[in-house]
């Protein structure tokens, strides 16, 4: 170890090349013990880890150095009743902010006393969209053209990319002399990025070899649309777009959210729907992104999706005898195998997620992917409900101050 | 705890209520037994954590069982020039995506072989944006005339709140009766949410004690704009508005990058530029909200707010000699004190990130939080800088098959 | 008349009654004759005109008055090529600020000398979305697949509406329990919004008699989208996706535009499409709504579609020898039958536009409505260049201070 | 002439030269001729016009021909009341739309019962954003200080180049090397577009040469935002922000809208507001653009400037007794002298509408551009109201079927 670690201060090797000389568990412990050097800092937290780095090279990290740690609190369990789900889940949430998981649980309690949360899954697939350029608008018609054409050579091309991605369709845009092809494919448990971009690669070298007159620009065009807002996701989907509902009385409202169906509908269309016109918002919801943000970081979600994942809908209907909620995501990125998710505790809380506590029996062979969406989107349900009561009642200030501020 | 764990079962007890009969580390045990009991599975993996309980309690988290965890990799250092920042500085990234770290070092490498990144740096303020409702236009024109007449009283009120939030300014928006005061408040080194909320509520109930015609509908309007992706906070900017520059020179270009300043050029202005407007997208970037979720992970920001703070754009510019790239945040919300960054792990990621290991002088007595946000950006801007460089050579697609993988 | 005359000021008869009891000439003579005693003003002007009342009559106004007349100048010939057009066509555009007509034209003179404008169509349809509500999720789903089962009945159903109305598809989007259909017709020479209402209204009436569960909102949904910005018309369509562009050398754009390749390109870069952005604009252009608005009112289109018409995008791309520029609009929505287009010098406008002047031979049959979007898009594509030059140049200001003012 | 057009035909002369031999009358007839002669038609209708070419060359159009004529309908009179106006007047409509005028009207008469409209106007200025470029952050910051640091040296620059136009302020956005200024112009009663451009290029100029630093790369930078929809325009505003709101009872809604509270309101959340969101739209109206268009073609406003002054929203609130309506437009750009107000037809049109024809005393000495705003949004909530009740009352096909087809 101390002859890498001056290796490393003479910089003879570079900092990523230690797995090269030893076990990336001895690699990390070097790694920062250099830092810790070069800082004149002690960082004893950091070291503190319980992941095995064998596991994590090449894969999840480069360059480790430790961990990060963040709280898990439980919310729910939350009644949820979709095509692939049919139970009481648990709802596993990382957070650091106080307030967040009591509200989340309020929401659920509601939802429960309202006999669950319905849900609705649409699967759209994971999307790439590579790039072209041609010479002219010509060219570009004609490449669209052969696209169409080919479509069940590019099937066979990305079927031998990897067993768990195939091609479901293409869609193209253009403007001038410049192509997208918004590919969608199915990636099945996985939330499938890189295998969506291998097999974008693979089409787009099969494009330039074939067509000739076509250049690739960018393997990923920004029409995918990854870790962006946008409303090309909310008009055409991605990933999965999933909803749940429920219908709250009027009784409940009163009890639960200490407000009355009239100002939380109206906390609805004023805030949720105007503020986000007036805003130039893409979405209109309350806080879908905390229940996001952390369900992704508890279950190995990639982060940086919370973005476009987080951009969806919320509506409140007033009823005679109550108050029809809905939330839609219309692009959920997650998976339940790959990336974090095979992380030890990230797996453990998909695990926790996924295990109906009820009596309720679930339909058989469902698909675990879709049933976390679906929960997924009752969480989200049960933390806008809690939100827009909150607000409703005037309580969301006192709430943050009593539970986010360490004041009892 | 056996006691406890059959008052849960018996329903004699809520999940939530546990800390009010023992310590927050028996009632972690008793929780998680709990749900062991009751979906019949083992989580030997989240009962490890290296957190104290104690410490949480009423401040980041409810209902707690124990921790997530995602491995730290570092990056840079990265040179960087700013108001509060001259200097190197490690880059801790947490994430689970295999390649960033590898490829926002790359970045860093180029940077710092092009001089460093240059910052700018623009303290907007925490916003919070209640919500009023008067009975006409009429009224509405007054609200918006009080408010301006009584803006020292407001901020006077604001101070009482808590030492550590300040009223900046309030700009009001109204749609027919409805009135939102977007309210900006100087929160120093917290990112302040709570505090502005706080702040805001007590803002409201004074307006409607001594305006009277008015009554609040929402604290929360939506127009905050809190982790929703919208134009209002590009335009008017939200928590600190940071910029990071670098004019790299063709050579350079060409041996790191692998590609030509023509093609990285052309790249952000078909894939990210026309990309975004084809998309409906809010902003023009390549993969910020990758770089701003591992860093807000690792110290401790409020995940959900990646969805605002990714919010940015990055531009390429040909030169003669070179390529200038800058790329802009206009709503980065961070903090060094308060919610997650006091956690051990997190802090210790935000003390290791200020730390200037090179020789250059920091100026003294530096805002450290505007720092974090220098070099923030600079992280970005090396993000962003190898990403399209990866595209434009064609190597994303391998990129990810050798670090995402597990493939060697 | 007088008789009239009184009953309308003894309020015995109403201002849109008049046609019952006299003819549609002497009708708007009593009702301009009212407002002159009313206002106690002469409206000498308005009375002149040269539209024949009887031919306007619950067609294109009610309460007919008089007249408003715009001057029209000439811009061209331009050159155009295209599946429908291939010759040489004027521009006559109805504006009243100066320097528009002149603008265009140098712009149709640096497209003829590069060999002419190139266009590409594609033909979208007239839009209508109808919105309906069920009683939740799960019926929204069911009503989604009867539309798809029923699709040939529907089409049958429309083809009685009007020989000149078909349907073309049915694009579902959800959100909760409501459920727009976006229903795309063909609807041929005609810009055919009042027949798209009609029959989306037929297949609304049968949906509710057979699906039962499922109830009309509002026949259209705003998912149309008719006369408002919006990025859907511009990633889905609407009327007609028509594109048109040109590369234009070096020498040329020195010689014509005086300016520089690169200060052209960087314009259009910073300018057009970066300043979309950071204005949250939904496309990316300098003038297009000049070019569309002046077309539009002399060739009878409905103005307020000028609107979508006018949200198009263009990109100058710099190559070696010169600059590649295209005008895309996604969603023009024009007819040269029905409404405004059957008036008489509206009529006179697209007969002379439609004229080839050329020696060259269009194809036989070509479609006209097809035809003249080609010469609009090659129309706003000189314009466009003429203004981004402009700009470049610094000659924005001048030309409007010569052509504009009444100064020479 | 026949010498004229000889040499026109010869090519000795080109057709926007003719004004140089001859008069404008002349001139005209000769192009004409000239025209028919090439497309071998006639173009009788064309040439009947009643505009002077005298009073029209370099100022309102170039290479005139002839003019285009729309039929002209009177809606209303309409009861409006606000800071510049009392009374009731009368709406000319330029349409050709059937049905348009006909729904205003039912929307006048509702508001007329319910009190009339009451309007808010707040004037912001014409805008125009000149675009600069440094060579870094660091002097882009300096050059918004130095901007800031002589505001009234730019002042007194602008109040020469026109009597008509004042700074009002600047606001400047920067993104990387990049600095928009954001001026707004005081143009009094003309809209000013030219005058703003005049005074934006001075301004610059003046930068130039006393920054030094700085090149103007584009007068016009795209965040005016000039005739593109825009989310900025409706955050900051533009022209003047008008609205107009009104508080129609039950009994009225149910006897002349023929529908329910609810169902009218109903519309407004899921049509507009929720419709809005799902096509990615700037604003969330029914259709203003309509009436937008018609007043603006009437009044010889700048028609392509519909498209950011119908970027307007419109909201319906349900109370006890009866439904709030307003109708707020951010960014209304209009003028009473100037460009097209000037021509004859068009100004007896703006004199038709200012005229009050009740016997409420209107303040003296008001703003007449100020006073036509404030029409203008009344009529617009004409339209608002009637098409909204048309929608929900299930009749708009049917309206539109009877009076746009020329159905009896």
């Amino acid at each position: 170890m101390n002859n890498l670690l001056k290796k490393l201060q003479n910089k003879q090797i570079k900092l990523h090349e230690l797995e090269k000389y030893t076990t990336p568990t001895e690699a990390a412990k070097i790694r920062l013990s250099f830092i810790e050097n070069l800082t004149k800092e002690n960082f004893a937290e950091l070291k503190k880890y319980n992941l095995d780095p064998e596991n994590l090279q090449n894969k999840n990290i480069e360059n480790f150095i430790g961990s990060t740690e963040l709280p898990l609190g439980i919310a729910g369990p939350i009644k949820v009743k979709g095509e692939n789900s049919n139970g009481e889940y648990f709802l596993p949430l990382a957070t650091t902010e106080g307030a967040l998981v009591a509200s989340v649980s309020r929401g659920c309690k509601l939802i429960n006393l309202s006999g669950g949360a319905k849900t609705d899954l649409e699967y759209i697939g994971t999307t790439r969209a590579p790039l072209f350029s041609v010479k002219d608008l010509k060219t570009a018609r004609k490449f669209i053209g052969w696209i169409n054409k080919n479509i069940e050579k590019l099937e066979k091309l990305v079927s031998k990319v990897d067993p768990f991605v195939k091609l479901i369709k293409i869609e193209p845009f253009s403007s001038g002399r410049n192509i997208w092809l918004r590919i969608y494919y199915n990636t099945f448990d996985a939330m499938g990025m890189n295998m969506a971009t291998q097999a974008s690669q693979k089409i787009a070298e099969y494009a330039e070899r074939n067509f000739k007159l076509v250049k690739l620009v960018a393997v990923s065009g920004n029409l995918c649309v990854d870790k962006k807002a946008s409303t090309m996701n909310a008009i055409l989907g991605r990933g999965r777009k999933v909803q749940a509902e429920c219908f709250i009385k009027n009784e409940l409202i009163k009890k639960y959210l200490h407000t009355t169906p009239e100002k939380v509908v109206a906390v609805n269309h004023k805030k949720t729907w105007q503020g986000a016109i007036h805003s130039g918002s893409i979405a209109a919801n309350a806080h879908i992104a905390n229940i996001i943000a952390a369900i992704f970081i508890a279950t190995g979600q990639d982060a940086a999706q919370v973005v476009e994942s987080s951009s969806g809908n919320t509506i409140f209907e007033q009823d005679k005898n109550g108050v029809y909620i809905c939330v839609t995501l219309p692009s959920l990125m997650i998976g339940t195998v790959g990336g974090g998710t095979n992380l030890p505790k990230q797996n453990e809380s998909i695990r926790l997620m996924l295990k109906n506590i009820s009596s309720s029996r679930e339909k058989s062979g469902v698909n675990k992917t879709h049933k976390l969406a679906e929960i997924i989107a009752s969480a989200c349900l049960a933390g806008e409900i809690s939100l827009h009561g909150a607000i409703a009642s005037g309580h969301l200030a006192s709430a943050h101050m009593r539970l986010g501020k360490g004041v009892k």
